[in-house]
């Protein structure tokens, strides 16, 4: 694959951001592979480098790439092989994480904190409420870091959720099972962000890592806010999924 | 607001812990606000401790956050203006980048490559063709670079394109106009990921940035797949919003 490019491959300069180029998107391409679990081992850089019609050079720096991002390492005397996992969390359906990852391993939280407080403005406009909740949890998906997890119920809400058992369950499912409501519609906003350096170390992960920062406010089915939450998941460790339509 | 903690405020590890907690939660209840425009100006630090029930450092603690995020500066004299600006992506329905976000200014694109190529295998199985157009964007938005789009579409499809206004149009309106078909349903995989040096570069952001690396898969209406996309958008300029059903 020889892509044109504005700047023509005969300059060393062109010849240098061509190869990047190309090593970003023989990189994007493999990702997806890994991704969807198509390897265990990669196919040796002379295979990689027929699939894509690129140099080996080329390759190597594609792989450099993937092995920044913590997807694969090079094992002397076995090859490429892929030691990231990245898990699926699906946003076709509203689910707490445990409730999407369960096949996967088993979801622990560390409850950081869990008390009543008085809201913050804007976080009592959103809710309709003066006294909220406020729970903080560490998420573990087999005992590694997945996420950091900041949650604020309104106080009737939340309370009751206190005396339950906040580190094996999802929050959705005691929020329905204690007031018998089931969940409607969640309004969802999504960022990345670098890792700050105490969020980076709670997350254990380099500083500067990035995150994906999820804010979400959950309704009940008749409409009324429950539920608002910032989630930091390891950018390392997540991918979001969904499906959309154009009609 | 005084959360509890495992680790109670009397030893001063725990009182920063407590600190560094108390101004992510300040933080990230700002950053909302910010990014749903309430402010142009943030209320001085002495309003906010009080909305937050907070000290003067954990405050200050909290505006570091969001300065280091490039969402908020300090001017002498004004107090904390907001400087970033991001962009919401809705998820509800399938957009291009400039039908989405016609109302906050011009998207124009760079065209770094437009060529056919043979599809590297694991694109040929997932557009289920042989030779694909290959196209390379830098999409900016009012002259601020935005995304780095690179997009595979089977040559049947695209190669019509290559001849139409690839500066300014979305390639998901040139393709409903060019075939006279609409678009269907897209798969689509979201992740954040630190910026390589060279998209760093293309992406006018320091190396190491937080990117959402967005995945695409595109069908006619008819269930053909049609185009495949790699969009790495700078996190500092994009939310991607979406509404989720529990249902």
């Amino acid at each position: 694959m020889t892509p044109d490019t504005a700047s023509g491959p005969g300059d060393l300069a062109g010849r240098r951001r061509l190869r990047a180029d190309q090593a970003r998107l023989v990189a994007d391409v493999i990702r997806q592979q890994i991704l969807r679990g198509t390897y265990s081992a990669l196919p040796d850089e002379r295979s990689l480098g027929e699939e894509f019609n690129a140099s080996r050079n080329t390759i190597r720096d594609a792989l450099d790439l993937l092995r920044a991002d913590g997807l694969i390492e090079r094992q002397p005397g076995v090859g490429t092989v892929v030691v990231g996992r990245k898990y699926a969390h699906g946003l076709d359906r509203l689910m707490g994480l445990a409730e999407t990852l369960h096949e996967h391993g088993t979801i622990t939280n560390e409850v950081r904190t869990a008390t009543v407080i008085d809201a913050p403005a804007t976080v009592a406009q959103r809710l309709e409420c003066v006294r909220a909740v406020y729970i903080e949890r560490l998420r573990m998906l087999n005992d590694l870091p997945l996420s950091l997890d900041l949650t604020y119920l309104p106080v009737d809400i939340g309370e009751p959720l206190l005396a339950e058992d906040l580190r094996n369950r999802d929050i959705f499912g005691l929020i329905e099972q204690v007031h018998g409501q089931p969940l409607g519609v969640a309004e969802i906003g999504m960022e990345a962000v670098n890792a700050d350096p105490h969020s980076a170390m709670i997350l254990q992960v380099p500083r500067g890592s990035a995150l994906l920062l999820v804010e979400r406010l959950s309704h009940f089915g008749c409409g009324r806010p429950i539920d608002l939450e910032f989630i930091r998941f390891r950018g390392d460790r997540l991918t979001i999924r969904a499906h959309v339509s154009r009609g």
